[in-house]
């Protein structure tokens, strides 16, 4: 396993864990802070401009581990369905614009009024795979915790995610967020065979109790998640990139200075992951 | 397919849904509603002593399609471990006295400071077994929303309970609650797999948006939840049982009159399940 406790080049800042900042102020702040990568999500690019905000990134010299998030495909009809297709067509274009290493993708709860799991996403990741191969933005599709399934994403094992990529092929990958994955009695087993297929890597913890159902995560180490263990798998199968700190935190880490929060990230990333 | 459009028979009502009630009012009120079955949790069993309910409900002619709930099991030390065992043959225990087809389980979560979540059980439910076979009460393991693996169940797959059925044997086998399990993957091909060995079927819905981890659960129909193709793999792998209601609701249904839910669930029972 890598060693971590000196380490500030294999963090990645997630926009949503520094809610309050534009991402002119993400830049800045990481810089700042001795970071070089980020992980914005798109209302923050769309507002700075992605043509801008690619310039900025490179003049600073950062890494975008991805950019979060397209997906959100299920539509009750067709002229919805279209209309998603052309947002996460930009959403492309975007992720291509800020130099992101994936756009992530959250695949979308169920179509209004369906209750079929398994027909709701398929048709719309075909579509948008050869957009996304010409630009060679890479796919990378996020399983989201099964408390998600109803409204949010109805690929909620890393498994389903590992089949869809065989399914999709090249130009598709997984994303892998602990707070997602880590009750998952096969995860060992989906990391080993996501293998190459890692996109990227996301830190957060499991607080005990949870609040709320969206925006009571937690810092690294302040829950349950044993991510020195997950992270051992995830380097087992090949993975070599950022660990991504994503906090959804409406009461705790929003509420803070962002400059206090990303010196956190660092202590948790150095001590914690 | 059973034909429920006119059933009572088949409908069975877990105390925690209508939560007002005692032991003697729930059997009194499911008698008025026409309803024969019941499934209580041992707090009304004990408030009202496990003998003189057992004698009620004998009276009433009531079936009793599980006792709710044992387990729990995971301790931070010997004495904790003990206690929790003892704990656990009291509710065999009373469970027998009321005549109760199974002890449903829920195994518990971590235990206190623990990360481990491969390690956390199977070593109490071994050390139950032997006192439950004797007293003929099936232990049925109830796989709970991973939502719940940090503190209340690190069993949240059917396939996780399917698997401690088949490493303890005789004696045990799963309790499915449509609630924790609807967004399975794999909730197929385990429903199926558990066959004889399913001993209760829970019904209830899943809220969109669902405000609260524990106590937001919906009524039958008010979800998203494909209650009827569950049922109908339910059926397929055999099961002739009970349809028991379980809904935690402190916002909604604890505030109503309980005689109006046990109506609506009558309703919903013959309409969405």
């Amino acid at each position: 396993m890598r060693d971590l406790s000196h380490d500030r080049a294999l963090l990645s800042i997630n926009s949503m864990t520094v809610k309050a900042w534009s991402l002119v102020e993400l830049v800045e702040g990481c810089a700042r802070a001795g970071l070089s990568a980020i992980s914005p999500w798109r209302d923050i690019v769309q507002a700075c401009g992605a043509e801008r905000a690619g310039k900025l990134i490179r003049a600073h010299g950062m890494t975008v581990t991805g950019l979060c998030r397209g997906g959100m495909f299920p539509a009750a009809d067709e002229a919805s369905r279209r209309a998603a297709l052309d947002d996460n067509r930009r959403a492309v274009d975007e992720a291509a614009a800020i130099g992101a290493q994936c756009l992530v993708l959250v695949v979308g709860g169920l179509p209004q009024g369906s209750r079929d799991l398994d027909g709701a996403h398929l048709q719309a990741l075909h579509a948008l795979l050869p957009y996304a191969r010409q630009a060679r933005v890479p796919l990378a599709i996020e399983p989201l915790h099964p408390m998600y399934a109803a409204d949010r994403a109805c690929v909620n094992t890393l498994a389903q995610a590992n089949d869809l990529c065989d399914e999709l092929g090249e130009g598709t990958g997984v994303a892998v967020d602990t707070y997602h994955v880590w009750w998952d009695p096969d995860l060992k087993r989906e990391i080993a065979r996501a293998g190459e297929k890692l996109l990227a890597y996301h830190v957060n913890d499991w607080l005990v109790p949870t609040t709320d159902l969206l925006l009571d995560r937690g810092m690294m180490g302040d829950g349950v998640i044993d991510l020195r263990a997950i992270r051992a798998l995830v380097e087992a199968a090949g993975y070599r990139g950022h660990c991504e700190v994503e906090i959804l935190s409406a009461n705790n880490w929003w509420k803070r200075d962002p400059d206090e929060v990303l010196r956190i990230c660092i202590e948790r990333h150095q001590t914690m992951v």
